[in-house]
């Protein structure tokens, strides 16, 4: 079963539909009634990280940062956490994921009002939920033909480091960082929400075009990727990747990591035709990279161009953490 | 470290007071300002539970259940459920855990809103978070010298599951449904909330000496159990449990399942003086049984009073899952 299978068969066994809330599963988060957004996020221990790669405090940062992700996804203002976690030794290990998923949490103010600790004969597992407001939120479903699809940052990076850890080398330490320090796109996110510019939105967790994926199957449109156009983190070309030639030269290893390694968590959002400008200047206001990467169009599936030929991508690639044997 | 005493770094770790938050860290749940409440638990395959003793599906249902009675001690109605879920082995055990949840869900009215699913290396850890409404929220806080002192339905019998199952035996068919069908409380917990009746309130997932202790230290009074009120469960008689004397006699052993026995998730709460006889009418309406166990005084600590004398019970008593070895 793979990871998308598996979500599928829980959203059916778990959603039935509700009175109280306006979206349910299947988005970046769930909406209640009255604009409470809340979504979770899960970290395994030897699954998505490893104690010999990174601090108990960096796995608390990164673990918050990827769940206030989520909240940037739907264009909403994170408000709380809740932090669960599963402690096989020492509980002291807990403090300090605890302190890192408060100094991910200070970044966009918010702290932890609740959450649960056991003892566990396995691995560390730190769940973290967050809870947001938005007036009006962006979902995974409204790209139409016409528009421009864009993503913040620069993408690979957190994938190369993990390449690097995966093959027993040390990453270089800007690809380490992306790892360890996701970054805050929660100012983004709400302000393209705001001027209604983004009309669809995901973060990046699994790959850009898994995720790509995701946007043209809950819009029901073609998303088209231009290879050349996306901007790939410098921090990929320093990094001994598979197929990867001498470094500084992108290579399809590199350009590999940009399109399908996961876990940058920037935003990929669709903007209206002739919004670029706009785009462009909020971005700017923000001193946040954005980059035009492809468009969608009328049809359904991912397509990825380049000088000037088409290919389709499969819905089979990107981060599964159940493919992963 | 004690579980207490983790839960105590944790807070201090991960809480600094939000304008978003009407309650923080403490109780039995959050508040956020707006009256949206807030908790989550984590259940862990080894510490929790075994496969040996339940299936997956009463897992979930129990680790549901376990966090609606959150939303019941608050006097919340719950409005949604979010759960994550590690699982080392056939991703097909999680679809089942789901169907728990929506089980244990459907009981209150609620749905799966979201969630996340990782492979793991290590046992199944569940973690289900639970988000409700309350116009008015019933603290641990509020008991005050002259209130009596109540819980809900009888107590002790999913300790003696345990113990059963701990000491290799089956557990009475009675034991056994305590511990994995938790009861539903929500009704009682709304009610109780509602008419102002409840003045303290707690779920008791720790047993009832172990949380006296909370609902005595976060309001600042003494807590007098009567021992001989105390309603043990009648499935505990029929358990073989260390220090308990033949069938159907009530014995020490009995005695101390239902006083420190854990997760029963019956509710004890403190009322106003002259409030007894609406109490027990409110009870009887939702027909759920309730019993006057002591009194609250002034001072501190909880004493348990037992044919006209005192003893003072200490605070290291209860499940610990961070003292088990």
């Amino acid at each position: 079963m793979s990871e998308n299978e598996l979500v599928g068969r829980l959203v059916a066994a778990g959603w039935k539909g509700s009175r109280d809330v306006a979206l349910g599963p299947g988005d970046d988060a769930a909406v209640l009634r009255g604009g409470l957004v809340a979504s979770t996020d899960m970290t395994v221990e030897g699954v998505h990280f490893r104690f010999d790669w990174v601090s108990a405090r960096e796995v608390g940062f990164r673990a918050a940062a990827a769940a206030l992700s989520d909240m940037a996804a739907m264009g909403a203002r994170p408000v709380a956490l809740l932090v669960s976690m599963a402690l096989p030794g020492d509980p002291a290990v807990g403090v300090e994921l605890q302190r890192g998923v408060r100094q991910a949490g200070d970044r966009v103010g918010v702290a932890v009002v609740g959450g649960d600790a056991s003892r566990s004969p396995g691995p560390v597992v730190l769940d973290v939920a967050v809870l947001g407001r938005a007036a009006q939120v962006v979902l995974r479903s409204g790209a139409a033909p016409g528009h421009d699809l864009w993503v913040s940052g620069v993408l690979g990076g957190a994938a190369a480091a993990v390449a690097a850890w995966s093959a027993g080398a040390r990453p270089p330490p800007a690809a380490r960082e992306r790892f360890v320090a996701p970054p805050n796109r929660v100012p983004l996110g709400r302000a393209l929400a705001g001027e209604g510019l983004a009309r669809s939105m995901i973060d990046l967790s699994d790959g850009l075009l898994a995720d790509a994926h995701r946007i043209a199957a809950a819009s029901g449109a073609r998303v088209v990727v231009r290879e050349e156009a996306v901007p790939v983190d410098p921090a990929v070309f320093d990094a001994k990747v598979p197929g990867a030639s001498a470094s500084g030269q992108a290579s399809d290893g590199h350009l590999n990591l940009a399109l399908t390694g996961g876990e940058d968590y920037e935003l990929m959002f669709t903007s209206a035709t002739g919004a670029a400008d706009r785009v462009r200047a909020l971005a700017r206001e923000l001193s946040v990279p954005v980059t035009r990467v492809g468009t969608v169009e009328p049809g359904a599936g991912v397509f990825l161009e380049s000088g000037g030929e088409r290919r389709e991508v499969t819905g089979k690639i990107g981060h599964d953490h159940f493919a992963t044997p």
